[in-house]
């Protein structure tokens, strides 16, 4: 094939995201999207762009299409991968596959059965910061890593709504973390040490959830990890790694709305970091579908396989695990296997 | 008119980036590309998006065009706005207008005469980096200015090719730090004092032509600007700008590539400014047709008027003047007559 | 008194920094110094500034002394504050007080009850950087604190045999970080977790020692605190924090050797931070005997008191015994009595 | 010698701040103060530190003195110069050292014929940063300079009997930035072009001065540098340079009071640039007084010889001459005749 046809199941916000991506670039045809609610794209300018259904079969079935694009919500992922699969389907799935550890696990084994590609939707991998901390880590400027650290903050809390089905912090937010600590080091992680509080709002709280935690990682060679999360900053989206080797450091900054400086007799200030993660990651969103489509039409290995999201979601297990019983949380007792 | 039906005359890179851009607006709908020699079109995405023709007649003689964009030589320019303009169109055309000022001020007049807009394209009026910079004096916060300076320097030497006909440097490369000063300021300059050089080649010398420049100006108010060239900037595209007031002042440093920084114990490194003016103008440039799609769709004023094209012309002559005999230049001895 | 009259005992290389800092400041006059070995001491300007004993009960029993500072090794702590206290004698002590609990609650007692002052040395206090992160906290600037972050690295590892003396990384390094972020929280701090490694030198090991750890601390209020350390930073002198609340964040970055850049085709570089403690902090280790000098002149309440040196010994034991026991250790366990 | 016996002449701010840095000096021993207002060291510490007298020839006549410290006004610079070398007394000056060109070339010619060494305080020469872009230059790692640029603005505007006393701003202020534009350069300038304005405060131009100016000169090679200067910027002191060369560039940025930000909702915000030269600058004059010991003790060359204060005396008058004539004067006008 020359371009990638693709179906998109699920039009919300990373849904259309992701539609306009496919639209804009030259290794995709974008052909049918699915939603179960259609009437949100009426006069849309995806009616123009792709055929618009509410039977996500429209799709399996289609002997057209080469990918599929899962992009609706969490609890409905497992099953649309596995259809896919069987159907002979590539597979781009957002983050995370699923909740429930045995469900990733069957989806993907079918994955793995099916021989089809699988890419998990972890997109701070393809930011240009990220990955030239990546690569100057695999160069070895810096040396072994000793400490990784991530600061994650959100700009805003998510709605009492949201909170409520996202599967709590560490699945739906630090889930991203945990993927970037891994890709960074290289290594597994073999245990997870979590202190977590509840200082936002008190909606976090009612549904068992935090919205502020520090967790501390050890990998297999005994280096260490650091994460700080936090659901809400007043100044912005703060997105900042830094990984500390025997060598030297590496870090990536935020990102800032322009570089504009403003001395005066009251103040020196500069430009507050990118609010909104759409905005934040726009071109990383862009790479890791370019990115998908490149595995496909040249065969090349992808960045974010299947196991790495499995892997992903047992470290958020295994903090929320770590958080409730006030222990550090061996990964081995998650028995992860392997598939790949 | 709900879309603004465009065609567009000359595409050589810079066409070919406003295609682009024009393709993928919602503001546009590009019908049209014009170019003498066709072939290097052939088998291009451009093929599919408009109809290609090597006669300029065609986009003037279309009734369905609304506006016209001249990419062509500067040669060229003059002629194609008298024609575009007295066919009706709207006219967006790159920068210079002309190397003659008579020139552009016939064509300005025409454009007067045929009650179309025109805009000229100044790019950095619509780089969100500088149009904070612009925002911040207008608000007052540095009170009013007495300096303005601009460091504008290119990441390599243009061919010798390029240079020949690029109508030197101050025409050429200047000729936008005129324009930004003249924004800045918001006020009009009265003279021009240069210092230039020849340090980077000798093929500048060769066509009578420099290469490194310091260029003073006096505002009407007394005030003072400051611009400083290289055609040849080691590190990258180095874009600056800072305007210092009775209050305050206010700066825009370059963008760089990454916000990663490297520390080992050799070197603190951090990541080169943009190379490229394509890549650090990016969002200037669908800015800028975007503002000229919204003063057609909505008849909002321009941001960058066929008078600011005249203007920073006069500025560009005379620089050169003053560099050929030693002297401060006044703008009067150019006796520009506002249209407008 | 206008001046205060002080003696010193221990000459090595933090008391010969005193020494130094009390012959400049307006506020002391030193009279004597006592050092058990004189004869390194031979031949220095410390001759004509001081009487030289090897007799720290030339200093106890010298009733012109208004204060004594002790520089002498950790395990004379207790035993010369006891005696300076016993003397009447105001004591400004290094850190830490004692490598025993019970020895620093004795001593602080001793203190107590002659009713002199006691200031205990962790410098960085007075540092104007984090002075100014402390000041920026207590306006309320940034709101509630909910996470602290304190990176702390050493530009090199510490020899062998200072390593076997040291008490530890937690009691040597970590110490003053404990110190800082009680500091900057406002708030005691109730439980402690450690991870730490041996990944630098197994020199470390060998005394049963750790190298780099990350210590994650609860506050009362429930907020969090997290340290990171290393013996070895290739690049320099690592000393940051952050203090994130509800309403920002306030940051102290490094110092570096100059503000100068260095740009070219091959790199971006800056200087490196600072490299030696004693330059780092040569500012604070200046104010904080000027402050001590005023609390005692003007009769001002300390910054950094006995019970301050207490705490983050508490600190830096349950850390260790976090590391050792790999798991959480709440701080009522070392059931501190507050003395003051 | 040992140590450089010294005495000062002239005991106002900038005496009094050499006078501590010599008694803080191991290099120097300060024996006696002249000037003419005895009154104003009663009671201070300078009583204890050295022998105060109002009669400059206790100095000149005193066979212990080795070298002198001109710090008086300027217009007694030039006699005490020559009596001081006359005596065979080194001699280190505070800039400039006359208002009149004639008179300094006199000066310096005692001082030749003398054989006493000479130098001028050009304080900023020493400062630390300024030191590394100069060493960069002379590395060759950023090649043949083409464009060097100098920030220099005050705080605050002078008052207005400094001002009439001053010899304008050319010769006050600009004359620090002509040497260091010289110093980096390593090129002698050939021609100076001012453009100058009354910006800030009427008061200058009563005195028939300037407080805003853009300073365009051309080395000997042909490469250029660029002054920007202004008597008050109201964020504080701004001093900064910048090496242009073919191989890259290397620039000195302000030193701030802090490296502290504080992010909030409003506004990111860092600290000042420090605002008081003697604080900025504190480091670079206790680096001049212990390299004009230096050349005195071992017979180094000095880093700021006579022939610099008489380059940029010519500098400062040609500037004056530029402004005032609105032309661009060459410094062969005023036939320096080299003195070394």
């Amino acid at each position: 094939m020359s371009k990638v046809t693709v179906g998109i199941i699920g039009a919300g916000r990373i849904g259309q995201l992701h539609a306009d991506n496919l639209v804009s670039s030259p290794y995709y045809k974008l052909k049918s999207i699915s939603d179960i609610h259609l009437s949100h794209l009426k006069g849309t300018h995806y009616e123009q762009e792709a055929l618009l259904t509410d039977n996500p079969d429209d799709l399996f079935m289609d002997p057209d299409l080469d990918a599929i694009f899962i992009c609706s919500s969490t609890d409905t992922h497992a099953d649309f991968i596995k259809r896919a699969a069987r159907a002979g389907k590539h597979v781009f799935c957002e983050k995370p596959i699923s909740f429930l550890l045995q469900e990733t696990r069957e989806a993907l084994q079918v994955v793995n059965d099916a021989g089809v590609k699988f890419q998990v939707g972890f997109n701070r991998r393809y930011d240009k910061h990220f990955r030239k901390v990546y690569e100057t880590v695999r160069a070895g400027t810096i040396g072994l890593p000793h400490v990784i650290k991530v600061t994650s903050r959100d700009p805003e809390a998510p709605p009492e709504e949201y909170i409520q089905r996202s599967g709590g912090m560490f699945m739906d937010m630090t889930i991203h973390d945990f993927d970037m600590i891994r890709y960074l080091s290289g290594k597994e992680v073999i245990d997870v040490t979590v202190k977590a509080a509840n200082l936002i709002d008190e909606k976090f709280m009612r549904h068992d959830d935090v919205d502020t935690a520090i967790i501390t990682l050890t990998f297999e060679d005994g280096s260490l990890g650091v994460i700080d999360n936090s659901r809400q900053a007043a100044y912005g989206y703060d997105q900042r790694i830094e990984v500390f080797g025997n060598k030297g450091v590496v870090s990536a900054e935020n990102e800032h709305n322009t570089t504009v400086q403003i001395c005066t007799k009251e103040a020196i200030s500069s430009a507050h970091p990118k609010h909104f993660f759409l905005d934040r990651y726009k071109d990383a969103y862009v790479e890791e579908v370019r990115d998908f489509a490149l595995s496909l039409l040249e065969n090349k290995p992808l960045t974010c396989s299947g196991y790495d999201g499995l892997q992903a979601e047992n470290l958020a297990l295994a903090a929320r695990l770590s958080w409730k019983e006030g222990r550090t949380v061996a990964i081995s007792e998650f028995c992860p296997v392997k598939i790949d």
